[in-house]
Formats: structure tokens, C-alpha cells, sequence
């Protein structure tokens, strides 16, 4: 792990911007903080760090201002500045084709867009974490949330570091990730967006009977795929202080 | 309104109890405010304010204490030690009846059931609102929480002091009401209980659907009727806080 930028954010958080085998991250701590920190990981929606900057130092200086919490991200395979596959791109072209052309996408296309993007980067996810769990100022446990939920579903079963999940219900979930979730059990909090143009809602309400987690909590909120409500920020922070304190 | 006790709670709330036109009813007031304070109309399931007292005093204080908002609640028609209609009985005995023999309760038993509560409760909320809004400690804005989700469907249809309203959706819902529902414009929070035995989970989901707000918000859990995590207290009251601030 190579920190290659350092500065302070009004006096709440640190931002330091760094690169692990050639995947560019962020890392941000509280200021304030006087012991090792727990930390959320913030998996950013697969249209790149830099586009997606505003949104997520807003929530990493809330989570260190308000609730002490160190978050970090990492860029997702092939977004970015990240070299993209030839298969990627064509299963994002047939996507799109099968959206313009209307009606259901296809289990095939699901499949070959998300299915590659979870077995390269649920790994890298956990690169991350052995690389930041080893810093002196970030303790754990870890909190994950957001981007694609089929790699959320995955670190979730695999990796026994991450003690609660966050998770958007907004994007197409291949046929196998309902088995996945089945063997989750750590406790979620899973938001859905009422009217998502692109999402199925009843296959995101299907995911969440999934889960086989004991405290699983759906938050629906009406409106479209980018709206989100603004305090729906402050109750996932709640989510994570109630697990990870 | 006649007053007919009243003690301290914990230095938290002032608690008295009162009738008006016969109707028992509770009182809740912060200790502290120094100025007339916002306040939650609780409706209590239909199973008397005596055994529900420490739900709704458990609340009663956690409003007056942690945002300083009164609340108040009254006993509903054939609750507690109200009279008992013959023709709610009979509805009752229905219903029992009914669900003993498994499988759907049908429309003219809900109906039966719910539709002449709301006729009689509403009217009743209303008087009290009345009562509650002339006193000098309580001012407003209003918001309306719990009990029977019809009632508070009607309520926040036809009450304009009712600004906002947190609903559970747990209850046998009339075919009549989702007509109502979509009336309905004033902020929502709704609960539902994922694994609710005696409730028609899709049914819960349409009228969530159905509501005309712009902003309404379900927060699902696993768990049975009486599960619902304490945590939502707290997420409930950030919901009045938002609207009745």
C-alpha cells in the first residue's frame, strides 16, 4: 500500500489517496481520533472514483465527524482509470442493446456482467482490508456497504472481517447470488429505491427474504435509482454504530 | 377534557391521565420545555391502554426526553373498559373464526371489523386533538403513530393538523382503505414485520404502493408481529423530528 496524497478536510478527516498493486483507493480517518478506529468499507458504483468523489468523501467526513468511523475505498475492475476486459465491455454493450431494446434483461447477459466483476473484486476488497487493518490508526471491526450488491452478497458470506453490510438493492443480481445470500448471516441493512427504472423491485424484495441473516432491515424509500434520501445516510451510520462499537 | 391524575415520571415527563366524553385517555409532557412543544397522537392496539401502558409509556418518555415532544393517546371504541359493540363482537368472533379455519379472511369479515373503527375512532382522535391542541403546554404540529393502520390511514386523509404520520402495517386492511391510501399526501413512515403470521405481506407491500405521498419511507425487519426491533423507536422519532420541527 502506497499513500500518494495526504490532506486534511475541515478539521474532520484526513484523505489519503493511495495506490495497492496497481488499484487506486482513498483512505480517510477522523481527525479527532485518539484510539484505532473502526472502518467501513465504501465499494463506490462501477462509473469510477473520481466521478463518484463528491458522494463519497461526503459520507467518509460524516461517518469520521459524527461517529469516529475510518472508511476507505477502492476502485472496482475496469472502472476508472482501470484497464477494461474485452468480455466486460461486451457484456455492458449487450446490456445496454437489451435495455434500449426494452422488456427483461436476460439471465445470460446478468450473468457475464456481474458475475466476473465479484470473483476479481471481492479478492481485491480483501487485499484492501489486510493492507488497512495493518495500519496503527484503523482497528476494526468492518462495516461494508454500497456499489454493486452481488459483490456486497459475496464479501459478506466469505469474509469473517465484516460484521455488518449496508447494501443497495439497484442493480441486476445473477440467479446464483439468491443461493449466496441464503448463506449470509451477518446483519444487513439493505436500501431499495421504490421507483428504480432499472431495477426489478420484487426481485430486490425477493434478495432480502433471501439473506438467511437473523437482523436484516429493508429501508424502501420512494423515488427513482439516484434518490436516495439524504437521511438515509445518518440511519445506515446508526446501523454501523450499533455493530461496530 | 378532565384531568384525573397526574405524576412524574424519572424527571422526564409529566404523565396524567384524563377523560373526555368518557374516553379514557394519557398525557405525556416534557419536564422541561420551556416553550409549548410539538406532539404524538399514539394509537394503541385494540387491546386496552391498561395492558399496553408500558409500551406507550416506554415511548411517551423517550419523546419527552430525548426530543422533547408531548404525547398523548386514547382508548379506542370497545378497547379496555369502553363499551363493547354487539356487531364488533360479532366481527370479532368472526375473524377468530375464520383464521382458526385457515386460509384467506374474507373481505366482508375485514370489513365488518375495520370499517366501523374508523367511522367512530377517527371523530374521537379528532376531539381529542382538539382538547390537546387548546391546552397551553402542547402546540404542534401534530403527528400521528401506531394502532390500526386504517385508522391512521382516514386520519391522515381528512385531519390537516396531522403532518406526519408513522404507520405499522400489521393490521387486516379493508379494500376501501387502499382507495384512501392513495389520498393520502402527508410524510410516512411505515413498519412492517417481515415474517408477520397474521399479516398478508404483499398486502402490506400494496398499500405502501399505494399511498399518494411524495414522501414515504418502509422500514422492513425480520421477525414476527411483536418483533419489532427496539431501534426503530429512535428511527420513528428522527421521522417527527424532520417533520415537526
Amino acid at each position: 500500500m502506497h499513500f500518494t496524497s495526504e490532506q486534511r478536510l475541515d478539521d474532520r478527516a484526513l484523505e489519503r489517496e493511495f495506490t495497492l498493486d496497481e488499484i487506486p483507493g482513498i483512505l480517510w480517518t477522523p481527525v479527532s481520533a485518539s484510539a484505532p478506529t473502526p472502518l467501513i468499507l465504501i465499494s463506490p458504483p462501477p462509473l469510477g472514483l473520481r466521478r463518484m468523489y463528491p458522494r463519497l468523501v461526503g459520507r467518509a467526513k460524516y461517518y469520521a465527524a459524527e461517529y469516529g468511523f475510518a472508511a476507505a475505498t477502492i476502485e472496482l475492475p475496469g472502472s476508472g482509470e482501470r484497464p477494461r476486459g474485452a468480455a466486460a465491455e461486451q457484456a455492458r454493450a449487450d446490456l445496454r442493446r437489451a435495455m434500449e431494446a426494452g422488456g427483461r434483461v436476460g439471465d445470460d447477459i446478468v450473468d457475464a456482467l456481474v458475475l466476473p466483476l465479484v470473483e476479481k473484486s471481492v479478492p481485491e476488497w480483501q487485499t484492501a482490508l489486510d493492507a488497512l487493518l495493518s495500519l496503527p490508526e484503523v482497528d476494526g471491526p468492518v462495516g461494508y456497504e454500497g456499489g454493486i450488491i452481488s459483490i456486497g452478497v459475496r464479501l459478506a458470506r466469505v469474509e469473517p472481517r465484516v460484521v455488518a453490510a449496508g447494501l443497495f438493492a439497484g442493480s441486476l443480481v445473477p440467479a446464483a447470488m439468491f443461493e449466496e445470500a441464503r448463506q449470509v448471516t451477518i446483519p444487513l441493512h439493505v436500501l431499495l429505491q421504490w421507483d428504480d427504472e432499472g431495477n426489478d423491485r420484487q426481485a430486490a424484495l425477493d434478495l432480502f427474504d433471501a439473506f438467511g441473516s437473523k437482523e436484516k432491515t429493508l429501508h424502501a424509500n420512494l423515488g427513482g435509482h439516484a434518490g436516495v434520501p439524504q437521511y438515509e445516510l445518518d440511519a445506515g451510520a446508526r446501523f454501523f454504530a450499533r455493530h461496530l462499537r
